[in-house]
C-alpha cells in the first residue's frame, strides 16, 4: 500500500449502521478536515490527466471535484438532482436499490469534444458514475476518465464501468 | 468596479422565474466553466484570510468552499441539511419564507479555538450564513470571517452577521 492510501485509510471513519442497519458508511470528513491529506488526495486526482472540465456530482462530490478543477485549471461542471439546475437540462435515470434517481447536466454545460474527467469521493454500485459517463456523452462531451477516492470493490462498481478508465486512489 | 467584479458579472446568468414565479436567479455554472474566472474566485475568496478550517454549506456552498480551502492550505468543514452527516452532530434550525430548515456539523469537526472562514456563493437573505455562524461559534470555533461571491443587498443579509467580517466580491 502507498503512503497517500495508509494516509488516506487512517482518516476515514466507519461509522456502522448509517444511512440504514447493517451498512458501514465510510465517512471521509476526517480526511477533509485535514489540510496535508486533503491536499494530498486533491494533486493526486488532479495528477495524471490532460482536461478542459472536471465534473462533480451533488453534493459530496463537489467537495473533492471542485478543488481538483481548481488544480487542473479545469472548468468544473456541476450534476444535480434532478430539478435543482435553473436552465435547459438534460436527464438520466438509473436504479436504485428501491426505486430510481435521476440526475441532469445544463444542456449547453460543455462545449464540442470536452475532454472530461469525473470526479467523485466513493465509487459503490457504479449506477451514479454509469449514468454521469452516459449524461456527460449525450451532452458532446469526451469523458477521459473517472477518478475517485475510494472504491468499494465488494460492490462491483467496476464491471458497469467497462471501456472508461477508472482510476481509485484506495480500493477496500 | 474592478476587473474580477465584471468578469465574474459577464458569467453570471440571470434565469427568471427560477425557482418560482417572479424570482430572478442567479446562475453561477457560467462562471464555474470558465477556468480563468473561476481560478481567480477562488484566489480572491482565500486571500485576506489565515485560517485553520473553511467551512461550506451544502449543496451549492462547497464548490466555491472546498477549493478555497485547498488554496488556502486548510481543512474542509461540511455544513449539511439534517440527516445528512453519520457522526454526532450540533444542529441548529432557522425560518425560510415558509417554514424553517435545519443544518449540522460534526460535533469534532473543529479543534477548540480553530479559525474558521466561511464561504458560500451567495448572500441572500443570511438565514443560512447567520445560523452556519452560531454552530460553527457552537462548536468551539472562532469566526473570522463569511467570504461570498455574490450579495443580494436588496434582501438585507448583512444586517443580520452583525459584528460578522463580511466580504462579497460583487454586490448586486
Amino acid at each position: 500500500m502507498s503512503d497517500l492510501s495508509s494516509l488516506i485509510c487512517d482518516r476515514i471513519r466507519d461509522v456502522p449502521d448509517y444511512p440504514q442497519p447493517g451498512v458501514m458508511f465510510k465517512d471521509i470528513t476526517p480526511l477533509l478536515a485535514d489540510p496535508a491529506v486533503f491536499t494530498a488526495v486533491v494533486d493526486e486526482l488532479a495528477g495524471a490527466y490532460d482536461v478542459d472540465k472536471i465534473v462533480g456530482i451533488e453534493a459530496r462530490g463537489f467537495i473533492l471535484a471542485a478543488p481538483v478543477a481548481y488544480r487542473a485549471g479545469a472548468g468544473f461542471v456541476p450534476i444535480r438532482k434532478k430539478g435543482k439546475l435553473p436552465s435547459e437540462t438534460l436527464e438520466e435515470s438509473y436504479d436504485l436499490e428501491y426505486g430510481s434517481a435521476t440526475i441532469e447536466v445544463h444542456r449547453d454545460a460543455f462545449t464540442e469534444g470536452d475532454r472530461v474527467l469525473i470526479v467523485d469521493d466513493v465509487l459503490a454500485t457504479g449506477g451514479t458514475a454509469e449514468a454521469t459517463v452516459e449524461l456527460v456523452r449525450r451532452a458532446g462531451a469526451e469523458v477521459v476518465g473517472v477518478a475517485v477516492l475510494m472504491e468499494l470493490a465488494f460492490l462491483k462498481g467496476r464491471e458497469r464501468l467497462a471501456g472508461v478508465d477508472l482510476r481509485s486512489l484506495v480500493i477496500v
